[in-house]
C-alpha cells in the first residue's frame, strides 16, 4: 500500500524485465504480440463455419495451440496473448509444456490414451500407483479416499449421491433399506427417493447438471427455464476488501449470514427436507470472487457437524494451486476441513476426495461406465512433479503479492474505475464501475494483447497459469494501466 | 431356425475357423488361454491395494490393457479373455487397434492431448472440420447440428435442459422471459425455474446425475436414497421373442403402453408439471435388452408431436454400429425419427445432435468449462474411418445373424437354462433361467475364457466390437456350449 502513490510513469519502469524473461524463452515467449483485431479474419471464418453446427454466441476467438506456448495463447490469426484466464482456470503449467510434451513421446504411455477403460469394474495395473502418485500424494487433510469423475459437475453430482447415501443410512440407523425403500425409489417417490436438500450459498457455481444446477446461484443464464429442487439458499457474506482493513465489519456480516445458515437448517428439517450436506467454495469464484474469512468456514464446519450434514468444500475452480496453496481451504488451518473435497479444472480429471464415512456403503452406488480416464491422471501426475520441481506454489504466492499490489496501486489511481481489489496467491480479482465498462476493458485488453475474464456482475478475475512469474505479473500491470489510462 | 435341431457336436464342428482367425493375427489373438482363476493373485494383490482408496466391489480385475489386442482383453494374471463386454459397450474397434496407435505417433496431433480447451469459448481451429468428419459425417437423418460433452450423463443432462428451454420458449410465445422468471431462477422457484417433466419409462437407462436420474428406472442401487423429481414414468413394451412369432401379442403389449403414455402426458399436464420431452432408448440396455417394433417408435414419435413434446432418442449404448446400422433408430426406417439423438461411449467424446429449433437461444445457456475433448474427437474421427474401411457395419450385421442364429440354437438346447434370445446386430441378449443362475454363468463363461456381461434381472447382453467377426461367434458360442453342458 505505500506504492500507491507511484504515478503510472514509474509503474512502467517497474515493471520491465526483460532479462527474467529471456531465461524462460523455449518454453515461454517474452510478450504479447498482437497482428490483427480480435477475433481476425481467419477466426471470424472458423466462427461462421462452426456456426453452422453449434450455438457460437461464447465463442472469443480460434486457437492455435500448437504455437501456444507456457502462459500465451496464440490464435489462429498469428496474435499472441498472455493469457490471464487459461481455458477457465484448467491449465495449470501453461501451453505445451515440455514435461508434459514428453510424456506423449513415451511409448508406455500409448496405451493409456487408446483403451479407455470402464475404470469402476475393469482398472488397468498401474491404477492404483498412478492414484496414490497423482491424487492421494496432493489429499486434503484426513483424508485418504477418492473418487476420479470425468468433470466438475459429475463431481459435484456424485458428491451429493454420497452424502445423501449417508445420511439415509444414518436416518436408517445403518438397517437394510426396507421393501418400501425399494419400490418407490423406482417411481422417484419417497421415501426410496427421499426428500433431502443440499444448502448452497446465493452467489455460488457449482456446476449446470441438474443437480448441481440447484445448488448454483450465480447468472440467470446458468437456471432460467430448468426444473429445480426446493432446497435452501443461504447468504454468501459480502464482504468488504482489503479484508485486513474491515474485520470488525466482515466479521459482523459473516455472523449474520451464519444465522441464517443456522435457521435454515433447522427451517428445512421442519418442512421436511433436511439438509443431508452444506457445499460452499472456499472462494466463490463464477459469482464475482468472493471471499470470506478462515473464521466464517470454521464456524461454518462446526455448524455442518452439530447439525449432522455433511460438509462439501468445492474447490473445482480454487484447487490445484492458484491461491498459493495446492487447495484454498488449506488458508483456514484446519485438521478436519471437510467431509468432501471436489476437484476438475486444473486437476485435468475430475473427482472428489471424501472421509471413510463417505464412501458409499454397497458397489454400483456411485458409478458410471468411465468414473474419470486415466489419461488424465497421467497428465496429472507429471503436472505435479512440475509444481514440486519448480516450486510453483512458491511463485504463485511470489506473483499473487506482486499482483494483489499492483491492483491496489491502480485502484488508488482510478478510484472512478477500480474498486474492491482481492486475492489469494494469483487467484485475484477486481470490481469495475459497471457491467458495461467491464466488457469494454475486457475487450481494450485483448486487442492490447491480455486475455482477462469477467466474473459476477461487474468484476475482471485473474486466472493465470502456476507458471506465471513476477514478469508476466508485471507485463500484465503495465498493460492493464495503458488499458485504463486510455479508457473513456 | 431350421438349424436348431442340431446336435451339440455338430455346432461344435461347425463353428472351429481357424483360417479365418490366421489373417487377424498381427491385431487379434488366437483365442481366449487362462492361466489362472479369475481374478488370479495379481488382481487380488491390486485389488486390495486400491480397496485402501475406492470402494472395489465393482472390480471384476486388473487389467493389461499394454496386452490386449483386438477382442482380446488380457488380466495382468496373464489371462487372455474373449471380450463380448467391450468396458461396458465403449470399445469400438477393439485393443490397441493400430490405426488408433498410429494416431498418437503424429506430431500433429500431440498438441490437442496436450492443451485441453475450453471448447465453448477457444476452440482450435481444427475443431469444425475434425467435428464435420466425425460426428456430422454420421448424424441422423434431419440433424446438422451436434454439441460434444465429456459423458453420456452430461450428454443427457443438457439434451434434457435444451428442451426445457425450447419448451418454455415455446410458452411464451418467443418472447423474453420477465423480471418475475429471472428473480424466481435464482431461487429454484417457478415460473424461472418451471415445474416441467421428461417423460421416461420404466426399465430405461439414462445415466446417474440427478436429472437422468429421474428418468433411469432400471435397478434399485441406482436411485435408492437420491432425491428426485416427480416425472411420468411409462410402462415399456414387454415383448415375447423371438418377435416376427408374436406379432398380434406383441402389437396389443406395444399399443396398451401408447396408450399409457398419452394419459401421462395429459394427466401432468393436468397436474401442472406439462412433459416437455420424452425419453427412450432404441434397446432398453441396463433395463435388460428390451426392444420394441419400428412401428411402436413411430407412434411414439406422433404422440410426441401430437402433445408438443420433443422426443429424444438416447442411443448412448445402442449407437456406434453395434446393431447393425450406426445408429439403433435407423432400423425404424424415418426420416424424421428425433429432435435430439445423444450418444457417448463407442463414440468415445459424448454428446447429441438436435435439430435446429432444439438449439439453446443464447450462448452460455448450454455450456460448461470443456464442453467435451477433442482428442477424443480425433480418435472418433480414425474409428470412423476404419469402420467404413473395413465395412464393419457389413460384418456385424454378418457376425450378429450368426451369433443370433447360434443363440437360437443353444436356446433350443437348453430350455430349461435359456430363454428369449433376441438382438439386432451382434447387440443380443438371452434370459437366463434366473438371477443366480446367470452370474453362475458369468463367472463359468469367464473361467473359460469369455467375458460377458449382465443386464436387467436374469439377462446376458453381449456387446462385443465392432471387430467381432464370425469366427469369434462360433469360438464364443463353442465355449458358451460348453458352460451350459456343464452346467449343473
Amino acid at each position: 500500500m505505500d506504492l500507491m502513490d507511484l504515478s503510472r510513469q514509474k509503474i512502467h519502469t517497474l515493471y520491465v524485465s526483460k532479462a527474467a524473461a529471456k531465461a524462460q524463452m523455449e518454453f515461454d515467449y517474452d510478450g504479447p504480440s498482437m497482428k490483427t483485431a480480435v477475433p481476425g479474419p481467419r477466426s471470424q471464418e472458423l466462427t461462421k463455419q462452426l456456426g453452422d453446427i453449434q450455438n457460437v454466441g461464447a465463442v472469443n476467438f480460434f486457437c492455435n495451440y500448437e504455437e501456444s506456448r507456457g502462459n500465451y495463447l496464440v490464435d489462429v490469426d498469428g496474435n499472441r496473448m498472455l493469457d490471464i484466464y487459461t481455458q477457465i482456470s484448467s491449465i495449470p503449467i501453461g501451453y505445451n509444456h515440455p514435461a508434459l510434451l514428453k510424456l506423449m513421446t513415451n511409448p508406455n504411455n500409448l496405451s493409456t490414451f487408446v483403451n479407455r477403460p470402464a475404470l469402476g469394474i475393469l482398472p488397468p495395473e498401474n491404477f492404483p500407483d498412478k492414484i496414490a502418485e497423482s491424487l492421494l500424494s496432493v489429499a486434503p487433510s484426513g483424508m485418504t479416499r477418492v473418487q476420479t469423475m470425468a468433470c466438475g459437475s459429475c463431481s459435484n453430482e456424485n458428491a451429493y449421491k454420497a452424502m445423501f447415501i449417508w445420511y439415509r443410512n444414518k436416518e436408517r440407523g445403518y438397517k437394510t433399506p426396507s421393501d418400501e425403500d425399494h419400490s418407490t425409489c423406482m417411481i422417484n417417490q419417497a421415501p426410496g427417493c427421499p426428500d433431502l436438500s443440499i444448502l448452497s450459498f446465493m452467489g455460488a457455481f457449482h456446476g449446470r447438471t441438474m443437480g448441481c444446477l440447484a445448488t448454483t446461484h450465480s447468472k440467470v443464464i446458468h437456471k432460467l427455464d430448468v426444473p429445480s429442487f426446493d432446497w435452501p439458499i443461504a447468504p454468501f457474506p459480502k464482504l468488504q476488501y482489503p479484508l485486513e482493513e474491515f474485520t470488525r465489519e466482515n466479521a459482523l456480516e459473516e455472523a449474520r449470514c451464519l444465522e441464517e445458515v443456522e435457521d435454515l437448517i433447522v427451517k428445512w428439517r421442519q418442512k421436511g427436507k433436511p439438509v443431508a450436506g452444506i457445499v460452499i467454495e472456499p472462494i466463490q469464484a463464477e459469482g464475482g470472487d468472493n471471499h470470506a474469512s478462515p473464521d466464517f468456514f470454521r464456524r461454518l464446519r462446526d455448524i455442518a457437524r452439530k447439525h449432522g450434514c455433511a460438509f462439501h468444500v468445492d474447490e473445482v475452480q480454487t484447487g490445484g494451486g492458484g491461491t498459493g496453496k495446492f487447495w484454498a481451504h488449506e488458508h483456514w488451518g484446519m485438521d478436519d476441513p471437510a467431509d468432501i473435497v471436489s476437484f476438475s479444472k486444473k486437476l485435468l480429471t475430475g473427482g472428489y476426495y471424501h472421509k471413510d464415512e463417505l464412501q458409499a456403503d454397497k458397489p454400483y452406488r456411485i458409478f458410471n461406465t468411465w468414473m474419470g480416464d486415466p489419461s488424465k491422471n497421467l497428465f496429472l501426475s507429471e503436472v505435479l512433479n512440475v509444481i514440486r520441481r519448480e516450486n510453483l506454489l512458491e511463485e504463485v504466492t511470489r506473483s499473487g503479492k506482486a499482483l494483489l499490489n499492483g491492483l491496489y496501486e491502480l485502484q488508488a489511481q482510478y478510484p472512478g474505475i477500480l474498486s474492491r481489489a482481492r486475492g489469494q496467491g494469483t487467484f485475484c480479482a477486481i470490481d469495475i464501475c459497471d457491467g458495461a465498462t467491464r466488457d469494454t476493458i475486457l475487450v481494450k485488453a485483448r486487442d492490447k494483447g491480455v486475455l482477462l475474464g469477467g466474473c459476477g456482475d461487474r468484476s475482471i478475475r485473474f486466472r493465470p497459469a502456476l507458471v506465471f512469474k513476477e514478469y508476466h505479473v508485471h507485463l500484465l500491470l503495465n498493460i492493464f494501466n495503458d488499458v485504463l489510462a486510455n479508457h473513456k
